[in-house]
């Protein structure tokens, strides 16, 4: 496998990617990795035997224009991008803005063929053990329309079949109501799409809390709606985790307590704990490619590396073409 | 103080109406109480002094058109509203369909002046101790125009000057980012108009994890939205507490160390239960008009109930037009 990571990408700098790229290293030590950015700051990699630098000179801004993005070559994402052509990498990972590796995977790497439009998509817990469902999109778009959101839910759920081996996923439509003629105006346009289309399980409208309790695989949204999911739910669990944290610090006797009732809340944290969640891959371009959260520590980045690893061993991209085509 | 209550409009009937307005009345004898509803259903409250029950025949359905609802007017929705304009009551509450409940009010108890759309808002807690903030619209629109957007803004920001006495209350817009070419084309129609404007004090856009960290005192978003933001806050919620339970469950030692530590992991759990929430306020209407949780227990129809009283309490509709009008 070869990997090509965008070392600068992120708000926290090399920091966070340095540090979750040799947390990674220690798992795989058969991947052969390009790093992009300031030789200087990577300078502790030169001599590992299975990893190239590669020089950029410019970090895009998080607010950068996609179009002005996809002009300044020497940054560290187009450096990335054009490295992971020229090598044939296997993977793309990078934490810088959502823009402009969207459109820089769009120009560069292409769109598979049929795919109006790429999404993000990743995992989420549930309340059921071992349980997941997936989300699509997260963000990649800011506007969609009723196409765009099957072609979503078709992504989705050839996505939640290779990677949980399920066939035939539940697909819902997030909504403000299970009833049909509830939602947005894109809503009430896009559930009869669903409701006929034959290459998908679509169960109905869903509305925000109700996939948490794991009753649904997948979960459609445009870019928007499903940004503001991704963040609403990160952010409660988020604070939740403090405050059991603070609970626990009121006094001796909670500190005693917390020593006797560790393990459970340890892996509840864990499992709620969106560092874990591992980016998003940008489906329907023709590559895995990954958007690590921008504002990465070493765990989230470690845990896009990982996700990146995951997708690209079951070579989800070649099953998903597989699966469209067929 | 007159209420009007809706008994039969939530998903669990008379059940949590009855319970929840039987605690209310413990706390609360001085209010002149108008229950609609089933009169066999109601008959343990017919020998209350302050109380008056008022027959309905039928019950609105969750999914009713609002039109057919209007004309529906021997449902208990329509007697409420009617009996609330006869008899000049204070409040009005009802567990019913919010399509229903807002245009019936819109229709019958009439829009404030200069208001184009109602708005859902209600309080979320934060981090902070004691710190609230307010969403609007929570639901009560499934689209929005950016100038409906700037008419939430100014009401949320009069509604959390009345309720918390702080003047210029921090206001930003929900989004997918904080730049302020970030976000959904009503978010970024809708941007300028807010930073223009001279009624509020607007701080920018924000992310949907963020306001949970409170620091902002009013959050803005079209009714869809606002509607996805609270259930995924709720739902996340109620996950978390579900598996702290399960978590202090495990075995004996963290059913031990759950004694130790019980008062501050039941003061969290309460900060973070959206039952204790108490409906949402239709503001922009000409009376306060609360709309109770569907599926509304004991605990959140009290709730409803003592958030009906504390906006009655401090004059809510008076304050609102005073400030709009100033």
């Amino acid at each position: 496998m070869k990997f090509v990571i965008d070392m600068m990408g992120g708000d926290n700098g090399v920091k966070a990617t340095i540090s979750g790229t040799k947390e990674f290293l220690k798992k795989h030590n058969d991947i052969e990795l390009f790093l992009i950015g300031d030789l200087n700051e990577l300078s502790e990699f030169k001599d590992y035997p299975n990893i190239h630098l590669v020089e950029s000179k410019t970090v895009l801004k998080m607010d950068v224009d996609p179009m002005t993005a996809l002009k300044e070559k020497d940054s560290s994402l187009m450096v990335a991008v054009n490295t992971y052509l020229n090598e044939k990498c296997d993977c793309l990972i990078s934490a810088g803005s959502t823009g402009a590796l969207l459109s820089a995977a769009v120009f560069k790497i292409k769109r598979i063929e049929g795919i109006t439009r790429p999404c993000l998509i990743t995992s989420f817990p549930t309340i059921k053990k071992g349980k997941k469902f997936v989300v699509c999109d997260l963000g990649a778009n800011n506007a969609n329309t009723k196409e765009e959101l099957v072609q979503f839910a078709i992504m989705g759920s050839i996505y939640y079949s290779i990677l949980y081996k399920e066939n035939n996923p539940k697909v819902a439509l997030l909504s403000n109501g299970t009833e049909e003629e509830k939602g947005s105006p894109l809503c009430k346009e896009t559930y009869p799409l669903l409701k006929d289309s034959k290459s998908i399980n679509f169960v109905g409208n869903i509305e925000a809390r109700d996939p948490l309790y794991g009753n649904i695989d997948v979960l459609v949204s445009d870019g928007f709606t499903g940004n503001v999911f991704l963040k609403s739910v990160e952010g409660t669990a988020k604070i939740m985790s403090q405050m059991i944290k603070d609970a626990f610090k009121r006094n001796i006797f909670s500190m005693i307590g917390y020593l006797f009732s560790k393990k459970g809340i340890v892996e509840m944290k864990e499992k709620m704990d969106y560092k874990n969640v591992g980016g998003a891959l940008l489906m329907g371009v023709n590559g895995v490619v990954i958007k690590a959260h921008g504002s990465s520590d070493t765990k989230s980045f470690l845990s896009a590396l990982e996700n990146g690893y995951n997708l690209t061993k079951v070579d989800i991209v070649n099953k998903f073409k597989e699966e469209l085509f067929k």
